[in-house]
């Protein structure tokens, strides 16, 4: 195999192959990026075993062929080499080695056979649609801060990514929840999605796809079955197992009719949230809010250094209700909401409450009270 | 104690003393900062035993009085009030409570008594002078890489400051080594200073005075004895213990007659180092240099991974000469150098080597080499 390529698309098909491979190196293939030169067609492929990305890239071809070397080692030589640099990549399929020159510097790598890679085999897909980057950016980002981390609730560990029944109608919605706090986020539902098998999408994988999405026209096409779900623009194609697992029925831990409405300005409320927690060194500080006519008071008590109170002009019309709260999880829900207002619904200190954007119901939050 | 304290302010003072304070709680006293408010001149102090700073700040006093709180606290609570914001600090004697308000946020903090202090005891200076804070910069900033961080050899955990003899003259002299690597940086000697003892001005003090520096034209005062140094600006004091031990020889190890002159631009040198570099992943990963008639190859072999080569175009006229080095000494070392091209003298590949900037004599660096 011999290519030239580009410093700026090797860099950017390594890096993405870097962060997808094992980092723990038990089996030192899946450290390794397979590069297979065909034509004018070079594609990386990376994988841990349950992500795969393949990364195709513009370059010359001077001789086809394939070889696998360290991902990491790669990117790290790439990422040094000066911009605008040609990298030429040269594996004698009669030695074990891979020569990667640009300008006066030349790197020998090691390589490892292209057999013992662990291609993923293809798989058939039940539903295949597309939906705008944007849209799918939005249906992760706002979710994916509720996605649980212990691992005993292995199936609370990705978002939901399901077709759902919404008051708008069918909807293509994505929820994580780690018990705690819950999000559901809607989106308009894509043609071709509504057979759609709901999919729980592991953390790392909505982690990886995030890179697919920046450019918010992009199309992406997604495709997905029982066991996995793919999402491809056309240089980049992220193909993921998805959680052998069922996602409890979060529907019953959304309170419908908490009857008590608080809206307040979602950043100075972060703020307030985050500056009286500060008096607390605990790890699950506990805040509480005091609602009474339009005025909220945030307060914490920590008896062993302190205690803090804030005041804020708030929107709030109903009885008077003190209710806490775990300080991290007020301020990520609070931070979720972009431009307009946040809009809780209460019903007792004891019952979850629920958090929207202005008037919004395409993005509700659920978050869990503590007592104080 | 009732002061009133614009944010910025009680910010630059509280992160001064935050930054000194010993974080291990174990005396909790030593976590605290003591405010003392006297007519319309309120100090910040804290120390960690071996240091001392002192902030003053302009304040409106409504009450005169003292008291201590915990510096990392109120340092996060300032941190996070809005720019601009007017702080009372209200501490009443009869509880152990200050209370600190800003707009509607309020804080409670636990106060320990002010009798509880340890306030350095005040000292006499042999030597008084001032340098500009320009001229501190640069002694410390371009030797502070080289300080130890081996605490058997605690005589090297610092700066040794003092006056030598230079082809110049009389100079201020700031050394640093690890018996790897030494750094010597001369700058003119300040007048006052001719009787200075020498000090060994040890690592964390040499960081927090780096914050008082960053004014090029304020005038710092110092003062040497033989147990402390102060450093002080108009507002900030900073005291600090120096290492009780001797310095060793450092003049020795400076070779004064290595022959082989390698002048190279400093910073395509250090990034063909980086480069090189990455094919290994040990932790002291060596580079040889192999040099012949104004050309310099850098390598570097790792068996397990792979090699790595770099030309580069320099000037070098002498006889051929191969020698290695750890890779991150030379690039700390290439990294000193500002402006001007990085000048290496070599004798063997056996021999320490000089490095300095130019031909800028009042900077010099040692580095052993490294079998390869």
């Amino acid at each position: 195999m011999r290519i030239s390529i580009e410093r700026a698309q090797l860099l950017r098909a390594v890096s993405q192959a870097q962060s997808v491979v094992e980092r723990r190196n038990t089996i030192p293939i899946l450290g390794n990026v397979l590069i297979e030169a065909e034509e004018a067609d070079v594609t990386f492929r990376a994988t841990d075993l349950d992500i795969e990305v393949i990364d195709k890239a513009a370059a010359q071809v001077g001789r086809a062929g394939s070889t696998t070397v360290s991902a990491v080692t790669l990117h790290e030589i790439v990422r040094k080499l000066p911009d605008g640099a040609l990298v030429t990549l040269n594996a004698d399929p009669s030695t074990d080695i891979v020569t990667v020159e640009a300008g006066r510097s030349q790197f020998q790598l090691k390589t490892l056979p292209k057999e013992d890679f662990p291609v993923m085999p293809a798989s058939q897909y039940s539903s295949n649609f597309s939906v705008k980057a944007e849209v799918l950016r939005r249906l992760f980002d706002k979710s994916k801060f509720a996605i649980s981390t212990e691992e005993t609730r292995y199936y609370l560990n990705g978002v939901y990514m399901h077709v759902a029944e919404s008051e708008e109608g069918r909807v293509l919605r994505c929820v994580a929840t780690d018990g705690h706090r819950l999000a559901r986020i809607d989106a308009e539902l894509p043609a071709g999605a509504e057979e759609m098998p709901g999919v729980i999408v592991p953390r790392k994988t909505v982690g990886e796809l995030r890179k697919l999405l920046d450019d918010d026209e992009a199309d992406i096409a997604v495709s997905v079955s029982e066991t996995k779900v793919r999402f491809a623009t056309p240089d980049v194609t992220l193909t993921s197992k998805v959680i052998d697992g069922t996602f409890p029925d979060y529907t019953r831990v959304i309170p419908a009719n908490n009857p008590k409405r608080l809206e307040v300005d979602a950043k100075d409320f972060a703020r307030a949230v985050d500056r009286v927690a500060t008096v607390s060194s605990e790890r699950s500080r506990a805040v509480k809010l005091s609602m009474d006519e339009d005025r909220l008071i945030l307060s914490v008590n920590a008896p062993d250094s302190g205690a803090a109170e804030e005041e804020l002009a708030v929107a709030y019309g109903d009885e008077k209700l003190e209710i806490g709260f775990n300080a991290k999880y007020l301020l990520e829900i609070a931070s979720q909401v972009d431009r307009e207002n946040a809009v809780f619904m209460f019903n007792s200190s004891g019952d979850p409450t629920l958090m929207r954007e202005g008037s919004d119901t395409s993005a509700v939050y659920v978050v869990m009270p503590m007592r104080v």
